[in-house]
């Protein structure tokens, strides 16, 4: 659907579902060792991004730097009715949509907070950007939102990672990111590990403590996080309440509504403003997060308080967890692979307004919903929105056995032009 | 700019430009050794891309068919102002658009011409369309645009470039092409020459006549090409035109155009309706090809009579050209590594219309110019289109030097992710 460059100026705030959800978030708890966790992130953290984590606004403004730089990104992103896949399986009775995040400049929606973020950091004149990357999207976008800012940019990046994908490596580079191969020599926790040996494969726990420990000996720095967080999931929605106007443009509603769901930020950023809308009784949608059996938090996670991360730096969060030291198995989609959802999510999973399903390890029916996208759409999805696929696609296929009419929205949240040599491995294998 | 969808589809024709142009465009003639490259070309290609190959008519119109499938494709898409570019070339005299031909679906302009041959082919009742491909674009768009039609595609790749391209082909795979390494077992030529070779590299000659072998012997077949002829460069005419309408809604209009130029498909698309208006008196323009040191065939080729391929399967061209036997060094913009620019194209040049400016063999001010394109607009261009990227950025400082009140257009041909290696190679080398 188009969305006119002024209909999308015409969005003015995110929408933050705090003070709509059926009961106060749990708040961010001290593990109770005598080291306060919260204090921690205040004083690492923009100070904006750190008030927006417990703002109880419904609508938080959207500067119009932002507005302009998301512009400067490409949006609006279309929402495409999929009729040729609909046509590929036979639907009658069942509409597809689908969402294009694949359409940004690093090729995921994690665009769409780094942006905000480090506007939020130039705005406090801080000029250092600093994180961890896993799979590398968060990496790539926050390299990109930096530059636009004329921030430095520094990414500690899991070792093993690393290695295997060049490719983003040089993307981040090119954007003028510093990128330290995690562990590294720039910090302490780094040095120890490098000590015992040189090569170490490093983890995303690790990376984390590298960049905390890094981005608080410097002032002139903020410490980014990609996901989980309430804010990350408020500047996302920016996907969702563009749907929102694309589908009041064609005068029609989803019914449900899927995305892929790791951490959950292109999920809550898809679904948070019609969950929002569910909440307050003004419309009815159901909401379907894709997971990977490898990282199945939503389906077979606990509803307790837990770490955000490895390395226990974070306060404790209420969410759906495996346990912030499980063992995860390597898979394509490697952005699917956290072991918690976001607080947001996991309340609204918990009083059954957001439904989850896991998918067994890349099975190839994942790469195989993506190979039909791709025929029939004609557009390469990332692995992590080939989950979506293949969720959007078994839901069509059990409404139209019922012969329900239904509307079915899904967000592609990235391309995946750098994740070939995945397609190619399980689909051509030689 | 924005441009609608409802504007997109006024554009209800493509542009040739043969009726407009100073003198006829010279005809293709015969080699006079007996055997008739017409009726050969003519029994393998469509007939209707066959005859608007010589058609008289200044509009062509697009069936509606396939201004739907432009819009599958994502079209139309954005022209956009590099005000961020221009601030960092401290321009104030001088303002630069560009036009985003990166977003399509496998990452290049060859979509648009992909499309409406394949549509053509589909309407004949031919189930299979062949084609050879070098830097693997053309390929990867034609084995798209068959997928969407619900054809077979077969593509021959010079082995040696098949070999170091793996993800390319891998898209090809997933479009469901059969991508033959040439030289293959599947043409005489191809077996002739494996028995001296196994692992022969291949050339752009050799996989053009396994292609022509293969289309002849099948009658459901036909082949396909992807540059150089007048029936290419009108359906890439969509990038024109589009761009025009977006200049009118601003009430802008460009003073100089400039695209990077190997055969001449993407720079004709996008010159071409601006020049025919400026031959037609109604517009003043200036046309820049942006080339390569390797094939500088506007700069120093000959304007002459040449076959368009080296093994000679093709009737003779008058084009700008080095010899369709010349070699031709390796570089990382393969898409400009081609002999003789196109006849329309030559023609113009011949004129003074079109003028050309080749670029020392990938240097790094061109990866460089990619680079600045990136920090300061945010994209990832493909290694072709920074060598427009770079004459826009020259042309624009000799403008601003001179205090001239100027507007550049250039076009963004690809995008880079498939290219990063090159990149990295090129700018951060280990």
């Amino acid at each position: 659907m188009d969305l006119s460059i002024d209909d999308f100026y015409s969005i003015k705030s995110w929408y933050n579902i705090l003070s709509d959800l059926p009961e106060p978030l749990p708040p961010p708890k001290e593990p109770g060792d005598g080291i306060s966790r919260i204090k921690f992130m205040q004083k690492v953290m923009s100070r904006t991004c750190f008030s927006q984590e417990s703002s109880s606004k419904s609508r938080i403004p959207i500067p119009d730097e932002v507005m302009k730089l998301h512009v400067q990104a490409g949006r609006p992103r279309p929402l495409y009715r999929a009729r040729r896949l609909e046509k590929y399986l036979k639907l009658k009775s069942v509409k597809l949509y689908y969402k294009r995040e694949d359409l940004s400049p690093t090729g995921s929606h994690k665009v769409n907070t780094a942006i905000a973020q480090a506007f939020f950091a130039w705005k406090e004149r801080k000029t250092k950007l600093i994180t961890e990357t896993g799979a590398g999207q968060w990496g790539t976008a926050l390299s990109y939102a930096a530059k636009l800012l004329g921030l430095e940019c520094v990414v500690f990046w899991v070792r093993a990672v690393y290695k295997w994908k060049p490719d983003r490596s040089t993307l981040m580079k090119l954007y003028g990111a510093t990128v330290h191969p995690s562990p590294s020599d720039q910090t302490e926790t780094g040095r120890k590990l490098l000590k015992e040996n040189m090569d170490h494969p490093g983890s995303l726990g690790i990376a984390v403590s590298e960049g905390l420990e890094y981005a608080e000996k410097r002032e002139e720095s903020v410490y980014c996080l990609g996901s989980v967080l309430n804010h990350v999931l408020t500047h996302q929605t920016i996907i969702g309440l563009e749907a929102m106007k694309q589908f009041e443009s064609i005068d029609e509603s989803p019914d449900l509504m899927i995305g892929c769901l790791g951490g959950g930020s292109n999920f809550g950023g898809f679904i948070l403003p019609f969950a929002g809308e569910v909440l307050r009784k003004k419309r009815t949608c159901e909401f379907l997060a894709a997971q990977s059996m490898a990282a199945p938090n939503l389906v077979k996670g606990q509803y307790r308080y837990d770490f955000a991360d490895v390395s226990e730096h974070t306060p404790l969060l209420k969410m759906y967890t495996l346990g912030h030291s499980v063992e995860m198995p390597a898979i394509k989609a490697d952005g699917l692979r956290y072991h918690a959802a976001a607080p947001i999510i996991s309340l609204l999973r918990h009083y059954g307004i957001v439904k989850a399903r896991a998918y067994p390890i890349d099975e190839n029916e994942i790469f195989e919903a993506a190979r039909i996208f791709l025929k029939t759409e004609g557009w390469l999805a990332a692995p992590e929105s080939s989950y979506a696929i293949r969720a959007a696609v078994d839901a069509a296929q059990e409404f139209e056995k019922r012969k329900e009419n239904k509307v079915i929205a899904f967000n592609i949240s990235g391309h995946g032009f750098l994740d070939l040599p995945a397609y190619k491995e399980k689909l051509f294998p030689s």
